[in-house]
């Protein structure tokens, strides 16, 4: 079942689903990967005017946006869309509980889609251009809608520790001081848990399936390197802007 | 580089895309197994009107499809659509190297969706309904179109049989017997090689996920039954449909 929104800050729940997202985030980079870095995928009017001044990328990103803007995917706290001129839900609305975040409109995607272009793609991906543009945009999507969920789900874990924060958590949203809740929400020992594990899911994933491929697939340093460098960072951002949010109402 | 059509017919490459896309597959197939059956999201109404009569994973279907075919997805031999009414590409066509296939319409995709709906989810996913029908629902459009991929790939591989027949296969084309041509591909030991690396695969790659997880993924058992019960008949079939437009023209 999906849990009731309170059951949804459990932290059992929290963790589950971020160490699942691992797994879903390794796959879709691994699955870009397999083409070559393909600039012209990333460029608006790369394909002529036809994608209505959007990248390939860009265009397919939207549109898949708005169909699941149509089947109510952003209408769930845990989801956050790229773009913002999406349609209106078809679906009537899902008798969701309660959602248990205070209302924010914390949303980095733009950054995640900058990051994402520019700097992992040509980390994951082999230089040069091999033309298939369709599939590695496809992939994109993927690669860029299991980040921004990973990255914001940031939210949940903030007001999961506000509910019962520490002794520097509680000092630092009463100062509302962003570095005083950078300091309160960080805890090196369990980011070098989570560093340890997607290094070892990363290292077996990438060795299976480089026993059978011509060429070898994303080096599994570069997998951790995201989480270590930008995954875990932009989460981290996300919970102290959730933070002073919640603690300026 | 995506190589010239010529090159798609050399048998490594068409070895290096099948043995490829067992990843896409593995990987769809454990994301979807990480949610429920979700029953709803197979049945047209389940959710009203709006879907214009579409169960939900029929709507997401058909929108990505859309989409896709606007950028020119089925344009390429390789990728076979399930809906018919899509729009015409919205950009200029690619400068292919001529198709090496014969003029042909071989699209079993309706047989595929059904396979995969009524018998391949409830093998891999736990009974029950999470209501993560969305989520569902976008992990089987991945299913589906790389089931389809690998399956339809059979037009290249019988391609690529009938341009250096074995006698066995040059005998069949002439009688244009299809009991005789399911012999003449048929190639058990390669068959196994196949199986055997999708289960060495499937086992890697779901022992890596139950390590970390709370409730285990889809048995690895499972996925290389997909392999030899269906995915491997029907790409058969496929290359003896291919092979009967081939040798009537």
């Amino acid at each position: 079942m999906l849990p009731a929104m309170s059951e949804q800050l459990q932290i059992a729940h929290v963790r589950h689903v971020l160490i699942r997202l691992e797994e879903t985030i390794i796959f879709a980079l691994i699955e870009r990967a397999q083409f070559l870095r393909n600039a012209p995928v990333y460029q608006p009017g790369a394909f002529g005017e036809a994608l209505e001044g959007e990248s390939l990328c860009g265009f397919l990103l939207r549109e898949c946006e708005r169909t699941h803007a149509k089947v109510r995917r952003y209408t769930s706290p845990d989801e956050h869309p790229f773009f913002t001129d999406l349609p209106a839900p078809i679906l009537p609305p899902l008798g969701f509980a309660e959602n248990p975040l205070v209302p924010n409109t914390i949303n980095i995607n733009s950054r995640i889609r900058t990051l994402y272009e520019e700097t992992l793609v040509p980390l994951i991906c082999a230089p040069g251009d091999d033309r298939q543009y369709g599939s590695a945009g496809v992939c994109d999507v993927a690669c860029l809608q299991a980040l921004s969920k990973r990255i914001h789900y940031g939210k949940f874990v903030a007001e999961s520790k506000a509910r019962q924060p520490s002794e520097a958590l509680r000092e630092a949203l009463a100062k509302r001081d962003p570095s005083l809740l950078m300091a309160a929400i960080t805890d090196t020992a369990v980011e070098q848990q989570v560093l340890d594990r997607v290094a070892a899911k990363a290292g077996t994933y990438t060795a299976e399936l480089n026993r059978n491929a011509t060429t070898p697939t994303v080096a599994p340093e570069v997998i951790s390197a995201i989480y270590r460098d930008w995954i875990i960072p932009l989460n981290k951002a996300v919970q102290v802007e959730y933070l002073l949010v919640r603690s300026g109402r």
